[in-house]
Formats: C-alpha cells, sequence, structure tokens
C-alpha cells in the first residue's frame, strides 16, 4: 500500500478552503473525488497547511495511500484529468516512505502576502491580492513586523475558532518589501514559522497595514502582541492576498 | 473641451474585446458607459492597441474629449467607481493637448505572451497563460524568432480578417526567454512594433511554439515568413496568453 507525497497548485477562489465539507467546494474534496474516480478507491488527503476559503497555494503538499501500486506520473496525469476544469493542478506525485506524514513531518510552512498598494482598484489580479488605497511605508511595516519575529504567545493574532493547543508560536521570517520593477504597486510579505495558528498570517499583515500608514508604531505593536488582546491588533487582511507557497520537510522530504 | 489621456488595465478574460458592440460586453463599452454615468456625456474612446476576446493590458492607453474641465484624479476615481466590479482599472488621467491621439501619436507597441511550459495545467494562471504540456527549448525558439526581426511582408501571420492597408510591418523586437526564477516554468515573448497586423503576435507564438519542440527549424520559420502563406504557419496561440503591456509616444507623450 504506497503512500503519494503530492505537490498541488490551487486558486483558492471558488473554493470554501482546502478541508473537505458535506456540501461545498474544497480543495481537498476536489482532490479526493478526482483519487476516486481514477482508482475506485476511497481515500482521505492529509495536507502541510490547511488554507481557508479563498487562499491560493502555489506548493501546497499531501498525501495519501492507495492500494494500488500506480506509476507516480500516472497519478499525476489522471489526477489532473479528473480535477479539470477546476483550478487545482497537481505539480507532481512521488511515493515516499509510510513515515513521511505530510502534516507532521513539516519543520517550517512558507506564506506570502500581496498587497496592491495604489489608488486605483485591481483589475488583472484582483483575486490574488488586497487593495490598499492609501500610501503604505514598507520601510515602517518591515520595521513594525521585526517585533513580531520570536518565540511569542500570539494570541493576539489568533481566530476565536483557532483548534492549536497552545498559542505559542516560534515566527521565523516576516520580511516586508516592494515587489520587483515590473510589480511596482505591489508589497509583498514573506513569512515563515514552523506552524502558524489560525488566522494568523492575516492578522499579521492587518496590523501591519496600520504601522505602514503610521496609526501605529513599532512599539505600539509590540505591545499589542505582550497584551494578548485580539480586539487590539489591526483588520483582518482579506483572504485572496494570501498563498501557501511551500513547505520544508527534515532531509529534504 | 479639454482631452484626456488615460491608462487602463484590463482582464480581458469577461470581455468580448476592446471594440464597443451593439449586445456583448466590451472594454471600450464598459469605459463609456462609466463615463456617461459620471458625466453625462456621451463620448467615443480611441486606444493605442484595441484587443481581441481575451486579451489582456496592464497598460492601455485610450483618449476621450469631455466638454467639462473635470480634476484629473476626479476623472479617474469616478470611472473606477462605476466600472466596478468589472475588472478595468483607470490607473492615471491626464489632460494633453488637442493634438495627442492614443492611437495615432503611436511610435510602438508593446505586447507580452506568457507560456506555461510544464506537464501539469495551470491552475492559478489559468486565465492568463497558454499550456503547452511538452518540452520546448527557449535557445530554439529565440533563434527562430530573430528571423522575424526587421521590416518584412507578415501576410504569413495575418488574420483573414485584417484590415490594416499593408502586410508590411516592421518588427522592432521579439526575445523568448525563461521567466525569472519565481515562475521557472513560463516562457515569456516580448515583442514590439510601430503596429501589428491582426492575429500577429499570436501566429508568430505559435510558429516558435513548432521551433521550440524541434518541428520547424529557424529556416523553416524564415521560409514561412517569406512564402507569405497562412496555411504554413504554426497554430494561433490562445488569447488568454497576451497582454498588451505598453505604448510609446514620441516626447513622452
Amino acid at each position: 500500500m504506497p503512500r503519494y507525497k503530492l505537490v498541488i497548485e490551487y486558486d483558492g477562489s471558488p473554493f470554501c478552503g482546502w478541508q473537505r465539507q458535506a456540501d461545498d467546494l474544497t480543495v481537498q474534496g476536489a482532490i479526493e473525488t478526482a483519487v476516486t474516480r481514477f482508482s475506485g478507491e476511497h481515500v482521505r488527503l492529509t495536507c502541510a497547511g490547511r488554507t481557508d476559503a479563498g487562499v491560493h497555494a502555489i506548493h501546497q503538499v499531501a498525501h495519501l495511500d492507495l492500494a494500488k501500486d500506480w506509476r507516480t506520473d500516472t497519478v499525476r496525469d489522471a489526477l489532473n484529468a479528473h480535477l479539470r476544469p477546476q483550478p487545482v493542478a497537481v505539480l507532481s506525485a512521488e511515493i515516499v516512505p509510510e513515515s513521511f506524514d505530510a502534516r507532521h513531518s513539516a519543520i517550517r510552512r512558507h506564506y506570502r502576502y500581496r498587497i496592491l498598494n495604489r489608488r486605483s482598484p485591481a483589475a488583472l489580479t484582483r483575486a490574488h491580492v488586497w487593495h490598499v488605497p492609501w500610501p503604505l511605508d514598507v520601510g515602517l511595516m518591515h520595521a513594525a513586523a521585526q517585533r513580531l519575529v520570536g518565540r511569542h504567545d500570539f494570541s493576539a493574532f489568533r481566530a476565536a475558532e483557532c483548534q492549536a493547543n497552545s498559542p505559542i508560536r516560534t515566527l521565523e521570517q516576516l520580511d516586508v518589501a516592494r515587489a520587483p520593477m515590473a510589480l511596482h504597486d505591489e508589497i509583498v510579505v514573506a513569512t515563515a514559522a514552523r506552524s502558524f495558528l489560525h488566522h494568523q498570517v492575516r492578522a499579521m499583515v492587518g496590523t501591519l497595514m496600520l504601522a505602514g500608514c503610521g496609526r501605529l508604531s513599532a512599539d505600539d505593536v509590540a505591545e499589542i502582541l505582550a497584551s494578548g488582546e485580539k480586539r487590539r491588533c489591526g483588520p483582518l487582511a482579506p483572504a485572496a492576498g494570501l498563498t501557501f507557497v511551500g513547505v520544508d520537510y527534515a532531509f529534504g522530504k
């Protein structure tokens, strides 16, 4: 009973998030249905980072077990054929040891958040950015972000419905920068941690937006973190701007 | 009666092209309707490069005349408000001399064509790329492209319905390259000319695709050009991959 590791890209726009639901279209549900159509088997997928409705992925990782020993190229191509026309693509499939678990073997998750910072709304990228029409100072945002890096109680940046056992997380990276020339109206927030609380990235980005327009200082952001009070953090940044961009496994898994 | 120059971004996916039509949604129609809603005036827009159905723009330029002397920021913001939720954004509006004509003053048009060259289909970029699943050699494509640069009769790369007086065009640039790292599965074709024939860019890209998979040599491409026979050129590359990226005017207009 081989275990397959899948690398997956999806546009989150039409989906009610990753996690299978009885009546709504989800990424997990779409892929599990495609697996059944091609193999006849009913399986459960486990992914590295469950994403909310509207959140995208360019490199989500999931694993599943199949009774039959299919060629990995066949698994990839058959899933893509059965997923059509939904905006989900399996980029690769490989056979991994049973000890590999897409969720529990992960040692670091990477997310990117895109802000379109210009007066005019988004046209081409409207499903992939947060449009902030007032000017943002990227230097102020990055400086404030550094106050969140490290091991902290992130209760102030946690969804009420978050199911994690502990609000303690170690934020390894939170960089704010202008995008390269061709996308000069964009600000990109790049972040990495072993794991994140529910809504943590979007709550941090909403708070950094307030730092970028001068409504919060870096000290204010540090105080919000220390307070643990959710009502003090900034607005929850919209899901559309968020993309799951990668996951690290020990031993290159 | 001031003349306004608009810089416009749009996602071509939902539109039947730029040009106003009686019954179909077009970019020109959408903007003209927005002008009427905000100013009460009925105007006609003239653009630098009319795009086909499904073709995008990040920097289209158009001009229009209004009876009233509005502030340029007001024109931009009011148009954007009335265009919502259609994927068209006016990036800037400025007052220009009556001698400026978005179409006739243009001395160079720039287009970009994106090919997603990987086995798996596009998920995130599906409305913005041509998915070519077999391997393409970018070096072969670029070498063949150089045989099209210069002043030629482009009849072999011209739509049957093209209304240009002459098939002679001077192709100034046709570069084929891998996109930067983050988009490493993408091939980008960048092209520029004073003007293009109808379907010329998409017909050239379709032919370069055949050069990239070894079905046509650079000499073959040169012969197709010299033959002037449309039946010999490659497939018409899909509209979704094409974006109008800019236009040059004399004196920086």
